[in-house]
């Protein structure tokens, strides 16, 4: 692995970091180089300040490197950052200006109109779009691309073969997420226990605005957003990891449910395509059984980097009905930035 | 308390007889007189073969009541039923065929022509089905009266007064449901720790049929189902008590959510017209708090009998949204049956 | 309830401040008429800054009223104080120098040498420290009682019957203590779904310090400490409320399980006596089921007042073992309090 | 793996028997060959029948495989067994009277006087008492070799060391153990949301016998009990997997914290000595961190199969205290099993 890419981590001690830190950790084509975080963790080593939260110990080629502050110069040409949404867009717009490719799953840039908001599988071609943001802002080598909220993520990749398939006029969505979602320190416990928390602050906005840039194409200059209605309404759950969603669809053709579950899992995209190291081999995983997916057995298939849908059926009201279910800190997050990085690497739109 | 009926609870050791139990023990209108259970318990001390999972013990009018076997003869006139689906039928048939006021929270009975499946609040009038199922049927005094499940009854009861204002032409739901909804023994803990199951048996089919029934009309000689077109999803999530709902509205004429939620906040029905002992002194509690209702806050709120609303606001996608919250053994059961049993007493319908 | 004393909650918004708020709302001998908190908060309407975690809504008497600064003078004679560990000493010096009578639920004073730590059916007499505490400090009206720990309250009171009637050598403790006793913010969520965290930070100390206090003896001018040799582990777990904990005792002489029980039955202590209107009828509650007492099944007897005990058997290391319950925000904090104060003004020990 | 030797599971889609199922079907020395059940899956495909609780889906290997019914006969040389305590000592017996070499998992025959009880890392040398036990029952090839308890087998692999080292003559044991170590069905959820249940039937006992069989010693003729003083109290949790237990131990000779913790970290056993293929590197793992082990962080380390400790401090009323955590039905159940038979084959003690 002598030829791998340096890349850092910002945020590399909170929840997303820690997913970055592990699976990066063996990754074969980048080296975990370096490691970025607050004033609390900086000059410190990762083991002692990270307060590790996956199952085990941080792997061992994060134990013993020393967190930096987010203030010091990256060597690394490649960041993945993990911010919290304020202050993201001006770190990561800096670290574009000097020559970083960086890949950001803040929510601060991804409704950009010259910033590509993409799920490998669903937009590939929005990539894109990284020669108009160079150009306008100026940029020779660097770069932002952002992929989306972690209950966005999932919904959209089972929504993408319907889409292409059918066509979707509405889609009625109801998210029951993971604590894990909200970070560390997140949800209170006193909240969590025997309990469901129907509110999480701007969830239901970024599903409803980011599925139509998603679903929606790049026209050489600009992102045309898909024609969609959809309404959302977001719940915690007593869940470690793992979101779950209700989805009604109106379609703009009719399909049978056997139909749908059909084109869902034929569905293959640009990194099965390519054959990228973190892609799943089938995106979309379909169960047939009347209970499934569940949090606590679907979420790690596929190494948590699928979505699992269940219980396709015929609406009452709309067309088609279903479950999704997917990792939130894995393709939700930290799996998916680095899958984009993949992909952009692989499609020659990194100059690294 | 002299002047007291004497009421017997059919399957009386179960989840929602325990309800029965504890509401009926110290109820001003109705004693507690007979006790009726499976092979299992009959012939036994009720505390000795409850095991009770209400807080604290079962109230000692019950404690060293010797439960009774379902086929011996009850000498109560009024009896709660809370028998499983599939053997309810036969059982309550026959009762009513002997002169007693049978209410029932079983499904089987549910959505027949001649029976009323009665939320006080909501379709009082249905009560006079009572006439025609005794004329039908050849009976003089017995009858047969049966409350909704209990996700149908908090939904029915928040769309109601909706109903009323503005009409409603699609309704689309999606329930978290608490464990005890399922009974004990119900859901295997190792399926509701750090998990949901997306996927209640007959829910959705109950929901949508029960939903058309209540908010239609008694005819004088038969039921007419409302016309509202509804598709709901049901989940079971890591609760003990309390159902939350999502839901979505296109209203027949449109209206603010402020609108809506004076609709709500204003709405009574005949139970706190008659001022009935377990009526709840409004039916429907709107939150103003944006993350609230919460199973653990408020299912206890108005002695489990209210529903409670919140996060009433403009859907993109049809009119308004908002989630519902209620205690789904109390006034989602047996708490339903009896104020059900209260306003037909009340109303002159029973001959007891 | 006209002739109500007024009595003022600091740290009002708190965990432990909203059941004091809870609880005194409808005492009949205290009028609640100050809350205090912090600057967040001060200024405010109650309910619009309590972030009330307890069932339903602030009670009305508390709704309304404008939450004052900690520094602000406090006009009512009794203070019940929930202030955070560290602070507390300086806040209560202060105002019991002022006059006021201070009941408080913090760590700080507990073992001065002046202060009694009482639980009234435990060490009632403890209170004639307060004599030698307002001589000491020369106040004249004002003094500092305090009550235990959480988990501490619920051991001792399992223990004082037990302690008196045989004598115990030694104690094995293991909590499994509720989220509530870490207050509000406390544990995240993410380290309690699915999971247990075997560490509270000070509590095994305070536990086996305040033991020896409580059973010790107030010698006229200074507490004797009892010669009992005590090791605690403490253990929180995914539940809302109610602390359990597994207790080994070597007995001073020999018992059979059926003396211990009808021991544990039969005591009762001075706020029985006195019929305080907290008082649990019995203080200790003995459960006969092999699986009994549970957080969630027994933490509300008795109004959250009593010590529930279960699974009295012999030991085959020590003598005797048992497990028992209680609910650590009422009986375990905010009822402890009130309870003490109830009983120190029927004493005559009270100033106002 | 052409050379594997053909294993059968008996009970297979159980809880314990879907966990065999999963750690043999990669096994480089074990063929999965068949799989057994009870009538009501017996003919059937196992992916239809299993109703798999663990990640994901049933392996390959037994996806299609029919399950046999439990009289069928069996061909594999080797079974392992996950049958019900009560209806496994006759089935067991049955088996390796026909020559099977039976690893059971069942408590049925675990104390025998010719039966060996086995940890690897323990007490390797019970294997011996398998010619006892062949020259005993008349047994050619046949026989049956047993794990402890999964609350057992944890406590007894973090004592031995210390056992050796410097002796125990005292042990306190509090258990806060899973739901999955209760089967499937086993705990009801309504038991286990916002709760714990302290009482786990005829585990306490079972401790307590079988840690004096695992620490004694093999005479050649018989088994010498270990002279060790020892008291559970044992507590189910709402965990999924991994069983937390706090340790208290009076130590024959004075240690430090810091000697216990070097004489944990330094032990190794047989299995370790062989390199068995599921051994673990270390079979105790100790953390330093002051709040772990914790069930959602530490049950997955070494795939499982080792017991992670921590918390060794001084005990003040005995001498050391420390918590221990390990996987419930990996190295608690199956994988302790497969261990078992690794190192007896290892060791030569198997005719297949």
């Amino acid at each position: 692995m002598a030829d791998r890419i340096d890349v850092a981590v910002l945020g590399a001690t909170g929840s997303v970091g820690q997913r970055y830190v592990e699976l990066l950790a063996k990754h074969p084509q980048f080296r975990l180089a370096e490691l970025f975080g607050s004033e609390r963790s900086a000059g410190q080593r990762y083991a002692d300040v990270a307060d590790w939260r996956i199952s085990g110990a941080p792997p061992e080629e994060a134990v013993n490197k020393v967190v930096k502050h987010h203030e010091e110069p990256i060597n690394s040409p490649i960041v993945f950052a993990s911010l919290p949404g304020g202050i993201a867009r001006e770190v990561e717009t800096r670290l574009a200006s000097e020559g970083k490719a960086v890949f950001s799953n803040a929510r601060d840039n991804r409704m950009d109109p010259d910033v590509p908001l993409i799920i490998p599988e669903v937009n590939a071609d929005h990539a894109r779009a990284i020669d108009v943001q160079r150009k306008l802002r100026g940029w020779d080598r660097g770069c932002i691309v952002t992929n989306p909220n972690c209950s966005t993520i999932h919904l959209v990749l089972a929504l993408k073969p319907i889409w292409d398939a059918y066509g979707i006029e509405q889609a009625m969505v109801t998210t029951m997420q993971a604590t894990s979602g909200a970070g560390y320190p997140g949800v209170q416990s006193l909240d969590l226990i025997d309990n469901v928390v129907p509110y999480i602050g701007g969830e239901e906005e970024k599903i409803e605005s980011e599925s139509k840039k998603l679903l929606g194409g790049w026209m050489g200059d600009e992102f045309q957003y898909a024609d969609l209605r959809m309404s959302a309404q977001c719940n915690r759950v007593p869940v470690r990891h793992g979101h779950l969603e209700t989805v009604n669809l109106k379609l703009g053709r009719k399909a049978t449910p056997e139909e749908v579950i059909e084109t869902l899992r034929s569905f293959r995209g640009r990194p099965q395509e390519l054959g990228l190291h973190s892609a799943p081999e089938t995106p979309i995983i379909v169960r047939d059984q009347p209970d499934r997916p569940q949090p606590a057995l679907d979420r790690d298939v596929a190494a948590g980097m699928a979505s699992v849908v269940g219980r396709v059926r015929e609406c009452s009201l709309f067309d088609i009905k279903f479950v999704v279910l997917g990792h939130n800190t894995i393709r939700g997050a930290a799996g998916a930035s680095i899958l984009n990085a993949e992909m952009m690497l692989a499609d020659g739109y990194l100059r690294v």
